[in-house]
């Protein structure tokens, strides 16, 4: 289970969607570090009921009292783990603070979770009800995060108001996307650099 | 078969992998057809042989008589509609070069293959075999026609040589896709110029 570490340690079991059912704290968390195992392992395809109640030791009655399809477990599942997982940087400065943003995105497309996030990521473009759960929640909550960061960056006068009214805060999650999904570019530091210095930065600071 | 049209057009079925068998002009433009066919309607997961076979209108073994697997016959048709969509623009600047090309990609994600696109998206992000067989065609064809349009524009001495070594090729590409998979913001006019007059013309001038 090293491979879902990461994104467990993440899970905020008692985190509900709106008009959901609460998640147990205890053996919600078990299931949803299987469903992360299995999906890394197998990917969309071999993501079984069986094999997810092998991984997290329940019986698969367990499950499908709560969960009556696949996707509607994975779906609990982008929930919990869609989000936590980016923080809001406050390094006192919006270099520094989009800087610390990226490389967190890199961190988690690189890191152990990756395998388990592409398969998910390839089962919610081709599924309009978990891309709808998507677009609610991990997507809202990265929302939430640069327009966090942005409004200081303009409370410290560094960027007019106004500034986040482009495409600046697609762009590095976009970029890194495609490389990372895609075409297996080079996620390092120094696509981080260049698109905040060289991209996300001027788009802000010319308004 | 209306949804496939627009790219059974681009099908060019005697392009052949390195290394593969040659296409069957006749017979794969109809097979190719009808998986894009069935992968819209479907998805990848109810992508299957009989279902490929029913809607080419021939006998399952001559489909498995060429591809052992989905993922095979999957691959072929990848090489066969991936490239040839996108046109070399030419209009006589950088600006309008780059509106034009991005404007087809715009086309080609929100236009009747979009369904299937997206099917054989999230196919290929989800399997290392699909994975490396985009490398090796579409994205190769996306660099050599970016590089066209930029050779050009260097040649008029619109850019300085070396303009290209960035992010910039990605960009477009990577705000269009995220907008068409994931967050369903708008593609449109208005972020194809946002995109060319605000990052990708400001990145390639910059040098």
């Amino acid at each position: 289970m090293t491979q879902c570490d990461e994104m467990v340690r993440t899970v905020h079991p008692t985190r509900t969607r709106a008009g959901g059912r609460r998640l147990d704290p205890s053996r919600d968390a078990a299931i949803a570090a299987a469903v992360l195992e299995v999906l890394g392992r197998n990917g969309y395809a071999g993501l079984t009921m069986d094999a997810v109640a092998l991984a997290a030791g329940v019986g698969k009655a367990t499950i499908y009292r709560r969960w009556s399809s696949k996707a509607e477990l994975l779906l609990s599942v982008v929930d919990v783990v869609g989000a936590p997982v980016l923080e809001v940087p406050d390094t006192g400065g919006l270099r520094g603070d989009l800087v610390t943003l990226l490389s967190e995105v890199v961190e988690l497309f690189g890191g152990p979770s990756g395998r388990a996030l592409r398969s998910l990521f390839g089962a919610v473009v081709d599924d309009p009800v978990l891309q709808e759960g998507c677009r609610r929640l991990p997507l809202a909550d990265w929302d939430a995060v640069w327009e966090a960061v942005l409004a200081r960056a303009v409370e410290r006068g560094e960027v007019p108001p106004g500034a986040g009214e482009s495409v600046a805060p697609e762009v590095g999650p976009a970029v890194l996307g495609l490389r990372w999904l895609v075409t297996g570019r080079p996620l390092d530091g120094a696509v981080v650099t260049e698109l905040v210095d060289r991209v996300v930065l001027p788009l802000l600071r010319r308004r």
